[in-house]
């Protein structure tokens, strides 16, 4: 646990501290596109045994750092394991996405969530995290993660992915305060599922909030900013003396950074839709930026995602601050040589920043 | 053509005149919500032979107007009307959107699009205007409309509905003059569709724009924005001494807004992820606005949809220039009567903001 970061540029980037070059890694850069992934995946069977068994997940964590000269590992895990420890019954049909055997509606059926023993019921997490840090050796710190309070419960209330958001839209018109009551649950054991991770070795923290943006900007702020920082309230901050790095990304955010920024995150993900100057503008450099390359940019030639690239680098500008990703994951289609090509052009297109 | 309109409110509104309550029309009031329109639809056979049917494409478009107060009448067609009139074959399978049998991809293709007479490939749309026109009898203003290229361009190179515009994107950053080159036909056609319909009689025009924000904000200028503004360079913006108004609605726009009001156009569709208030900011009160209710608002009870109705007129305010209007098209599985709750609460609580 104590052995010191050989490279520290993501922790200092996050915490915007001067760093010689733009940190990068890779929304879902553990993934499908990358063969030896795949392999692991049939091995394991389906993708929730994948997730359960903490040898195979460190496994394909580590997986695209032997290919790729990334500065951060990021758990392999899935933003649905709090619902299926509260035995929502989560599993995955070919083509379908996750889906809930038991998903939860009614007042009752909220009152009657069973509060996990996240110690328990998700230890195969913390030990993953616990064997992803003794395999890193303090190369690049490993990046902890969960769903958002609002984007989690949208998955339990309608049973699987949602466009429309229906029954849980329903639920916040209808009965807020039940809605309210969910939230709160489910932000209470992302608390403890986010601090368990720190303890087991996770030396930075995402939330990921798909699905915040679709809510009008009231709601957005009542439902699920709130229950993001009913957890950001509860994280401890700091481990053995390091700061702990904290990243909100609400996918399609815009303008509501503005909000985010006030949650006292450290940092937050952009997507594609919003340029890095004028987010840095909402946010007045009060935060540190994360993103936001379009991910349809790797289908193209290795010209234009080095274009790509220099212009995202170039959005941002100069300072500390800025940790280069995608505006969102990392697709199956694309060809890993591409990633090569995008990560090679940060490490020498973004020096020049730092000066 | 020339009867005075009896209910000139959308017009007033749409140029930030003074009007005495706010007027309301619904994105998709002619549709499959109305069991009237699940008939007539039933006798046309399929969706592309109801819009190329003059008298059936009248018929639906009144019929919302027999069971609600609205104040305008829309053209009932699709933005796909315009590739279709290019030989593209669009068709419709059960479930799944729209198809073309014949989407463009190469620069040959592109190179080789038909260039329609518009007169002759769409006068069903042309007659089916003036035919609207004649049976509303200066009741309540006719909006005409289009797609934008860039919208309609994504179905053409797809070959219909995306999530992701692989194609299309791979394009704009592979071969940008290819496709600079097929929405500039797109425009150049689109502007002939939209004059011969201001010709036949529209008295309003609306553009949608429904994937633009798809795109990262400099893309969207350069691809969708630049569009639009061919189409409306070219746009007659008067008829019989009377002001034809345009409206651009780019879903989830956002601060994108700023670049649409310089446009020239009359006003901008906002949807519900943008308050009204923050929209007013952005284009400085110098276009009318027209939005912006969650449509799944009208699942709930008529409280909810009341409240609803009021906070959005509480979010625009006082003054000219709303029209109220749902930010996305009404959807098929609403009940009839809960937009009937929705016109009335816009009738009685709106003229407190125009006194």
């Amino acid at each position: 646990m104590s052995t010191p970061l050989k490279n520290d540029l993501l922790i200092r980037a996050l915490l915007r501290q001067p760093v010689e070059r733009t940190p990068v890694w890779i929304m879902r850069q553990a993934g499908r596109y990358l063969p030896e992934y795949r392999a692991v995946r049939e091995q394991a069977g389906d993708f929730m045994s994948l997730c359960a068994n903490p040898e195979l997940a460190c496994e394909v964590t580590l997986q695209p750092l032997r290919r790729y000269a990334l500065d951060a590992a990021i758990l392999f895990s899935d933003i649905l394991t709090i619902p299926d420890a509260m035995g929502l019954g989560l599993y995955f049909e070919a083509g379908e996405g996750p889906k809930f055997q038991r998903p939860v509606r009614s007042r009752a059926e909220i009152d009657n969530l069973p509060k996990p023993d996240v110690s328990d019921a998700l230890g195969y997490v913390f030990d993953a995290v616990a064997l992803i840090r003794r395999e890193l050796d303090g190369s690049v710190p490993l990046i902890g993660f969960a769903g958002s309070p609002w984007t989690v419960s949208t998955y339990m209330v309608e049973g699987g992915s949602s466009r429309s958001f229906e029954r849980i839209k329903g639920l916040a018109k209808e009965d807020p305060k039940t809605l309210d009551k969910l939230l709160a649950h489910v932000a209470q054991t992302t608390a403890d599922y986010l601090t368990a991770q720190i303890a087991a070795g996770a030396q930075a923290i995402m939330i990921f909030d798909t699905w915040g943006a679709a809510l009008s900007p009231d709601e957005y702020r009542r439902f699920s900013l709130a229950s993001m920082q009913q957890i950001i309230d509860k994280l401890p901050r700091e481990r053995d003396g390091q700061t702990i790095p904290l990243i909100l990304f609400t996918k399609g955010a815009g303008v509501l950074l503005t909000d985010m920024v006030q949650t006292g995150c450290d940092a937050l993900g952009v997507d594609w839709t919003t340029d890095l100057a004028d987010a840095r503008r909402y946010t007045e450099d009060r935060v540190a930026l994360q993103g936001n390359l379009d991910p349809a940019t790797l289908r193209e030639s290795p010209a234009d995602i080095e274009r790509g690239v220099a212009e995202v680098l170039a959005s941002y500008g100069s300072g500390p601050g800025h940790v280069f990703n995608l505006g969102h994951g990392i697709t199956p289609d694309i060809d890993p040589e591409s990633l090569g090509v995008l990560v090679d052009a940060v490490h020498r297109l973004s020096p020049q920043y730092h000066r």
